[in-house]
């Protein structure tokens, strides 16, 4: 795979699971007919972004991976031939909860899944009493639409995350994301995080040398508004595709091809010193 | 140290060590008298940056440490009661010599050194050829200007010195450099290799929550040009000051109080995976 045409999806979630899977189909159906390879939807596709408060009344909304919602989405892969990036609250066990990545081939099977690794814990983004952290470490999945690193938002802020990734041979990251700013947020705040946010993931991009698509939500949630402005970025942090506030899919072609001739250039793979990092593996030091 | 007025100082090279120390100085007298504590040089401080061409002449512009060099500048330091970043080609014995930075305090003592342990190759950065890689690991300084993070040039696109060094302790990372544009390459070249440059620092300090200056050299040598743009960035990445491409001494205070509150609202160090991080330390996998 030496190119591919991959799809953001970024949409606002009500309260009806119904309703958000519908709105779903529907975008992953006109990127399908617009020619994407991939639709990458954001973080918890069918739900709102129900970590804004704590109440033990949203582990009901948790499905088991293979499940119904999963076995639709496999289905409508398969009827249009398209790889899905479906991101969703996994009930593994009574009491065991991830936040989940589900990768879903064109044939409809599901070649694997990711489980958010680092989980955030802050006002309005209180995911460490839902999640158990993945434990399934980092993912890359060689798909029919290209090596693609598995990471859900959070993760997004840690390099070590986006390097093991990129290391394991990934040709994209795709970070499906549920970020915003709360009520008493100033608009210079969400400037400045919003533009910390752009530059860390790029910043993976140019470190790792190779592409990065991010998708998060919009809308406002119980006064959390979602930015949206999902975007794609190449080896050198260079923006190829950015979306604005609206719900919409946007495509971008990235071409897998100039990993290789960009990371000649730019060799930063060849000069790691492997040697010293090992302190990288304590929590201070 | 809860703040420090820090000294970014650029200036162009000529082939005669003489002028180029007596440049330093001069920029350093004039940052002691605008008020700096601090005051860091570019990469390679008292020579043209002869990595360009591989010529076996260059090694008898390595000099001892301690030595003749580095007892003028602790005099100076004494003498205005400043700190100084004094980056040099430094020969360790017959065949082995490092891209070193010297650390000086006020009073004129050397706390230690730090040995650039990422040497790139490339064409026009001949480094292999001149640098033993560094040999003593990724270094914090606790001096009287704030815990300063010793790091140069290509380490700059290395998460993982960044994130060794901030967990060291260091309150900000500086990068003396030496970055430009050769003959060939174009005015949109330089842009994409500049921003990327620029991005790739500011996710450290993002990633980190802590200041990174940068100090990078300017004019012309033997076809390649040296960009400048040396710049102080906050733990959110944001630009504090920011110079162009002219010679210049450019002060900031840099208020190292702000990293906790900051590392409090951002969170990065408590979340880190350091269970799920060991494939770091291998080359691919």
């Amino acid at each position: 795979m030496t190119a591919a045409h991959v799809a953001l999806i970024q949409y606002s979630c009500s309260n009806i699971k119904s309703e958000n899977i519908e709105k779903a189909e529907w975008f992953i159906e006109k990127a399908a007919r617009d020619g994407a390879d991939v639709a990458a939807l954001p973080e918890l596709f069918n739900t709102t972004y129900f970590c804004r408060e704590i109440d033990q009344h949203f582990f009901s909304w948790a499905e088991p991976v293979p499940g119904p919602t999963t076995e639709l989405f496999c289905n409508l892969a398969k009827k249009l031939n398209i790889v899905i990036l479906l991101p969703l609250f996994e009930r593994k066990a009574a009491g065991i909860y991830f936040n989940t990545m589900v990768v879903i081939e064109r044939d409809g099977t599901i070649p694997g899944i990711y489980r958010k690794m680092h989980i955030p814990d802050d006002p309005g983004f209180y995911e460490k009493y839902y999640f158990t952290p993945g434990d399934l470490g980092f993912k890359v999945f060689d798909t029919s639409a290209g090596k693609i690193g598995t990471l859900i938002c959070w993760d997004q802020w840690f390099p070590e995350a986006a390097r093991i990734t990129a290391l394991k041979g990934a040709d994209i990251l795709v970070y499906p994301t549920a970020i915003g700013t709360l009520p008493d947020e100033s608009v210079t705040d969400k400037a400045e995080f919003s533009d910390a946010w752009r530059t860390i993931q790029r910043s993976h991009g140019i470190a790792n040398g190779c592409y990065v698509a991010s998708i998060n939500r919009v809308g406002t949630e119980g006064g959390t508004t979602f930015w949206g402005n999902s975007f794609i970025c190449g080896p050198f942090g260079q923006m190829i595709t950015e979306m604005g506030e609206e719900e919409g899919v946007q495509i971008a072609k990235v071409d897998y091809s100039t990993i290789e001739n960009h990371r000649q250039i730019w060799p930063y793979f060849r000069d790691r010193r492997i040697d010293a990092y090992k302190s990288i593996l304590k929590r201070h030091q």
